[in-house]
């Protein structure tokens, strides 16, 4: 069996309670002779800054770089409001995605039968959704160059980012959507504002040309990313998949993830380009809620997002499908009795605290 | 009684026909002795492309520079798909907005009690909401330069758009935010994402220091336009005025719209900076929606949306509050009464034409 190598960066506010549960569950499958881990941990966000004075140190990158696949749990509050803005707690998660190439950012928003209830939308609107929004997470105006703000003559201050696009981004994104949506309901919506810009118009025209020479067997629909949004929070069954740049992809991803009710419940994953040599391909798994410090230490925090992080982690990093099916069923299972943290509870009833919920699905491997 | 120079731009797919419900209502003012207009109109969008090869003519553009305000239907459709990248639809759309200097945009979204059931949203989510969005509109990735696509020396290409701000830019916007929300109920939200983008920091340091200088009395809150885009979903009450800038403002002022369950309904209003001298400003009213070119032509249009653009027309450019009210009030009356016009209307229930609600509207004045 070989042992895969992962590094966990907890972060910050409740990134390091959710953490918790995950390393009971990882240490549960190695128990069960199930799989073999090694583990690291690494500091990042403001707790890196706290130590190092920087959001992530030289060495957890290195870390980063040489693990198999990276935990991490959530950064940022207001204690690190004031930092330097190179040294804000979002700049180690930036930093990571950018330095270890993690190009193709997988955000499924899934609405569990048992809390369709809990949407702020009509539960007929989001019952039984399942859609895949993917993301591209290492280019676009997140990072593009010149990225300033410069004084003027007159001593007004201008502010400039650059939003950026090559054919081979787009190309390679847009392969990962087609993909996934063979495996899935075989539709991509490709969202963008040709209308309006050129990396818009070159995302449609990529997209297109990819779809027609080797994708022509799945559904390809265009739709700006404004009308997207929209249909969204509309009639979100229409989508499968829905593949876009960096910034929409930030906004879409957070409107989908709304609609399921239950932000804390949502894993992402992150995953670079596959090495041709060795078959592997770099990889970041995170919940899509951040590190919610008003709720921090309190036993509050849902761990479902982290944990099917790692669920993600197993089918995306480490081949273990069966495994990632386990524990997703072990989830549904516990939401199906009854089992709620805080945030999913309906108001007034008992909810149970982070660990109760670990050790909740834990049982139900 | 002064008289208003109304320049009227139907444009394509529905335009002309809630347009021309629009005329009624100006004749019926006129008649009544409550208001003076002397109209002009023109073409824009594909019904200019057709006419003159543009997406709007030199004379229309100096129509509108002319103008007191331009009533502004809607642009595009199927038939214009391949017209050169640089006389699309839109660019008429686009040109009118820069060239009159409309750099603020107002979009309230209103759940009208009668409505609140057509929303995807649960009623109580919804119900009674009255939140405005202030869109920056002549500025950002929208019209920075460069903005291209360039072949690369292998063959690749690279699109480019530039996301620019300058201090005076977003101190006009916030300034009109502000003034509002004094009207209101005395809170601005303040989203972009200054995690990410250097524009968002100036944005957010430049908003924080006119509040302090001039507008200590409004509650000011800074949001991140991801999690404000989440927030709208979950809970949009929490919102009174948001500012925000054109990309943002695009994308939120959609999901605010779908909200309302009403997007055939809801109208907004495009201004320039106030003359000094006359104290005028240039003015474009338009309704949210598209122009539908699926239902165009068969009467099934709602004309409430182009109705209450003519109403912020006369509410900010013509000084005349009172038949704004009016206007408005006879909206809810009509709607209050059940009339419905098919996009509102329950499934299976009466509809009436795009004409007869126009028609309903005129008759409660
Ligand atoms: C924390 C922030 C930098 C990040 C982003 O904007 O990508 C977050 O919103 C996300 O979606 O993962
Ligand atoms: C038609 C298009 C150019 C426009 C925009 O992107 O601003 C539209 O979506 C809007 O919101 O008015």
């Amino acid at each position: 069996m070989a042992t895969h190598k992962l590094l966990l960066l907890p972060g910050d506010g409740i990134g390091p309670e959710v953490m918790g549960q995950v390393e009971q569950i990882v240490a549960w499958f190695g128990k069960q002779g199930l799989a073999s881990f090694e583990i690291e941990k690494g500091l990042v966000g403001g707790a890196a800054y706290d130590a190092h004075k920087q959001a992530i140190s030289e060495g957890d990158m290195k870390l980063a770089q040489e693990a198999d696949a990276v935990l991490f749990g959530a950064v940022g509050g207001p204690k690190w409001a004031d930092v330097p803005y190179q040294h804000r707690p979002e700049a180690g998660l930036l930093r990571l995605r950018k330095d270890l190439g993690l190009f193709a950012n997988l955000r499924p928003a899934i609405c569990y039968p048992a809390l369709a209830s809990a949407s702020s939308l009509k539960p007929e609107v989001v019952e039984g959704l399942d859609i895949l929004i993917v993301r591209e997470l290492t280019g676009g105006v997140y990072f593009g160059e010149p990225k300033e703000i410069v004084t003027l003559e007159d001593g007004s201050k201008r502010g400039v980012d650059t939003q950026l696009y090559t054919t081979p981004e787009i190309e390679r994104i847009a392969q990962v959507a087609f993909e996934l949506a063979r495996t899935r309901r075989n539709k991509v919506s490709s969202a963008e504002k040709h209308n309006v810009m050129k990396t818009g118009v070159l995302w449609k025209q990529t997209v297109t040309a990819l779809h027609a020479k080797d994708y022509a067997d799945v559904e390809l629909e265009h739709v700006l990313a404004d009308n997207c949004a929209m249909q969204l929070v509309r009639w979100p069954k229409q989508y499968d998949v829905i593949v876009c740049d960096n910034l929409f992809g930030d906004i879409l991803s957070d409107v989908a993830a709304m609609l399921t009710g239950s932000l804390g419940m949502l894993p992402s994953a992150s995953l670079g380009a596959e090495d041709p040599a060795t078959g592997k391909r770099k990889a970041l798994y995170e919940p899509v809620h951040g590190s919610a410090p008003d709720i921090a230490g309190k036993g509050l925090a849902n761990p479902i997002a982290m944990i099917g992080s790692f669920a993600m982690a197993l089918r995306y990093s480490f081949g273990a499908g069966e495994a990632a099916d386990r524990l997703e069923g072990a989830i549904a299972d516990v939401l199906g009795s009854g089992t709620r943290t805080k945030d999913i509870a309906a108001p007034g009833a008992n909810a149970v605290s982070t660990g109760e919920m670990g050790q909740a699905i834990i049982k139900a491997l």
